[in-house]
């Protein structure tokens, strides 16, 4: 078991929605420590891709992010959302629906931040059914940067993203993927995962 | 002169609006080695002062706060935006009025993260008319918790929010102050400070 499922047993709460909150180490509150360590993993885990820039999406994936970026040396640019249409044309943008949410947004980064000589890591705290996660891949994609993979804390394995995702070929790497989950035991059963985690 | 102001007057942009864009480094893409720095001289100014933790509000502040904390040892917790009325009981709640984007946030803390035993330090990348910071200051007093300090990475002097917070006997570290800016020439002017900044 890895670093970060450990902490997920420890201090996830499943709420009587049958969520998963983890506002205490990640995506609230925020254990930069934890932070680091994740990052040293990712490294480890693309160590054989070039990197030269982290993208990622306010709000709580930043934090990651920019702890992530400090383990490959690399700036950060984080995706602007806005439920706005956004008329100036020095942006990359993509709709992105969010079922939990039911709206719309649009996510915007600029122009300026993206482009065909960039290799690129997208960082994320969350992937459920995916759909930021496809913007974002979006944008880069506009940008004709080369997308060297992507990193979730968390995947929600029984939802569809990370096999959709998977399955058009990206380079996926998710810490800690929940296969399901019980709110009444407490009990969450994680994806066996074939890399070998660095010890406590 | 410090590292953050040589920053703003190498890649600083005044646009037409008589707006200062950073997003070069500071709110869009972020120069996370440049961050670093900032949390060592906030560490130096705040060195007399003991903090336990860092709050921010998100989005762009995340970034800086998550990479400050690191020269603190703290966590960092956020406080998150929504213009939708929390009926949970368990946050600390704050109206925040912008007058930029002509609304009402408000913007919320979970009680579990902030309470009397924290001493805070709030970090956060502008400030203008001060109305965020004003709102994360009633977070803290909300939760009795001890306001140590406030790092700001761009404080306009030319708006009156830090000259506000300064009355009310807040202490109060800007990293750059701008005094005065002129789209026409480019010319930006700093306040000059007293603190002996460190050489490059």
């Amino acid at each position: 078991m890895n670093i970060l499922e450990e902490r997920i047993r420890k201090d996830g709460i499943i709420n009587d929605n049958q969520v998963l909150k983890v506002d205490s180490f990640l995506n609230h509150q925020m254990d930069v420590a934890l932070f680091k360590q994740m990052g040293e993993e990712w490294k480890r885990r693309f160590a054989d891709v070039p990197i030269t820039k982290i993208l990622t999406i306010e709000a709580s994936g930043i934090g990651i992010a920019c702890i992530v970026s400090e383990c490959f040396n690399v700036p950060v640019v984080f995706a602007k959302k806005s439920r706005t249409i956004n008329i100036e044309g020095d942006m990359y943008t993509a709709q992105v629906e969010s079922f939990t949410h039911k709206c719309t947004n649009q996510i915007m980064v600029s122009k300026k931040f993206l482009g065909p000589e960039d290799h690129i890591l997208i960082i994320d705290d969350f992937l459920a059914n995916g759909c930021a996660l496809q913007g974002l891949i979006s944008v880069v994609s506009q940008a004709h940067a080369t997308l060297e993979g992507i990193g979730i804390a968390i995947e929600k394995g029984f939802q569809n993203g990370g096999q959709i995702i998977r399955n058009l070929g990206y380079r996926l790497e998710s810490l800690a993927i929940i296969e399901s989950m019980d709110g009444a035991t407490g009990q969450i059963t994680f994806r066996k995962q074939h890399h070998t985690a660095p010890q406590k």
